[in-house]
């Protein structure tokens, strides 16, 4: 499998580690990554995607370590996709609650796969869209994209997904409202796990109130769960059902589809100027001379931005 | 103040007023921002800028208090950024700790600004960079930018600042040490906040590990403080003040900056194509019906990336 040809070939014939190599290749922005995806791409759009998102320590591998269970119980191939945090300078990755999901790694019918952020420049979304299109090609049902935190690159992947779960945990302080309140219209549904812990009511109470002042035509309902003892979760997953019903009302489905694919073709675009700036060593050498007088203060960045474009852009004349 | 010159003239006069126009100028993108600071660009770079970040809840924002009424009492002039979570979509700002810092709105040697991150794609950063120089064209001797989060354009907007502080504290769960892992490389200097606490001495020790096996020539400190009752605050600051007298040896403050510079331009490429796109209506109208094909599945995102390239780069012939 070293050409686009051959794992593409790998890949039609269900083959599990043309799916894992076809990952690593889109991790890396290897170009037969896209080419193998492109040709392909009609095939694709066939799998559920479901995000599950939240602050640090809300529990969301624990949830989503629940889900698989049930949808293995459905007899559905499930794909995970974890974006863990991890150095944007190094790469280095962290397990962390990787780890408990282990008694998964025998099971066939589960893919799971950690995406490392790895620092690349709109990077990250590009390749989390491109996994997601992979496990839709190797037949899975449901994929499950678990993102930690709530920065821009993660509201940027969980906008490809179908439905978006928010995990909220009980007693956060006031900092952690004023993030609940950033992905407020990034969540589809809401739980609000390790309901047995003090506050979980109020918690609930006062994020519904938030999202009764703040909604569109789908007012996110809101649910108590404890995921380490399953309970609950009937309950939220019957809420991601109603949600996707809402969805396929009219052409609401295509619209949050148009916007979606929209949004990864600009992050496409931004991803392409970076690489054509570093195609050629000519457009690297003069980038670093610019950097370097800019440095120096005998150039501001503005104008200098200016230069680099005429000079990437005459160079495809 | 309705022209680039006329603001320009304000700000060389020194006129508060001058200053939050021009960064509410450079919020919207507007381009009269960016010719005031062009103009400028070789009286900046006399402000120190320290950045402080950490994860929700660890009292950047008392922290950030405190270190105003030190520099304050040493007759410094301080400007604040203070990078608030805010909806990606709708732009709404969440206050939060700001109002705690009402007691230095009547101080005129105190500038105090809250960045709305507003869901630019690449914006973020663009924003505070020229939120800095204003306030640095301004006369503010320190500028201290705080960061809510760890999300990538807060690690964006922290490789701009001459030294960052990473405000930790103990107690929190496993994914929080894993997002520790991965600001390990931005953080110049650590301190462990509300040192009070339970576990605060487990939590530096454990810090002091990770950063004992992961650092360049620079091994980061770690200070326990206690920001509410301003202790261990003169710990913290003389570990800046090191990491400064480190960073001025050879030409390390030069590579640093000339690193962060270079990560800046390549930002002001990704946000320069993005309005390329959206300048002409034939852009956006030709964009949208690539993504209605796209949506379709009659096309792919990868080809469909080519065919917007070719469009937008014979355009400037």
């Amino acid at each position: 499998m070293k050409t686009a040809q051959s794992l593409g070939l790998a890949l039609d014939q269900g083959q599990r580690r043309a799916v894992a190599r076809l990952i690593t290749w889109a991790e890396r922005n290897d170009p037969r990554a896209y080419q193998v995806l492109s040709e392909r791409y009609a095939n694709t759009g066939r799998a559920f995607v479901l995000g599950v998102s939240g602050p640090p320590g809300s529990g969301k591998s624990t949830l989503t370590d629940a889900f698989i269970r049930r949808l293995r119980a459905q007899g559905q191939r499930v794909g995970v996709i974890a974006v863990d945090p991890t150095s944007p300078f190094t790469g280095g990755a962290v397990l962390g609650d990787r780890v408990r999901m282990n008694e998964h790694a025998t099971d066939r019918e589960v893919f799971i796969r950690s995406m490392g952020t790895r620092g690349h420049l709109g990077g990250l979304s590009k390749a989390t869209s491109a996994a997601i299109l992979a496990l839709d090609l190797y037949g899975c049902d449901t994929i499950i994209v678990e993102t930690v935190g709530v920065g821009q690159s993660e509201v940027d992947v969980m906008r490809v997904c179908d439905c978006t779960l928010m995990v909220m945990v009980p007693g956060l302080g006031d900092e952690i409202q004023a993030i609940k309140a950033g992905v407020m219209e990034v969540g589809d549904v809401f739980v609000v796990n390790k309901s047995d812990l003090a506050g979980a009511r109020r918690t609930a109470r006062e994020l519904r109130a938030m999202l009764d002042l703040n909604h569109g035509e789908w007012r996110p309902p809101v649910e108590q769960i404890i995921a380490t003892q399953a309970e609950g979760l009937d309950a939220a997953w019957t809420a991601i059902e109603t949600f996707i019903s809402f969805n396929a009302e009219g052409n609401r489905a295509y619209q949050r589809r148009f916007e979606s694919v929209k949004h990864e073709l600009l992050g496409l675009m931004q991803s392409a100027i970076l690489e054509k700036a570093s195609q050629s060593q000519a457009h690297v050498l003069k980038i670093d001379e610019l950097c370097a007088q800019i440095t120096r203060r005998e150039l501001d960045p503005y104008s200098a931005l200016n230069q680099v474009l005429a000079i990437l852009f005459s160079a495809t004349r």
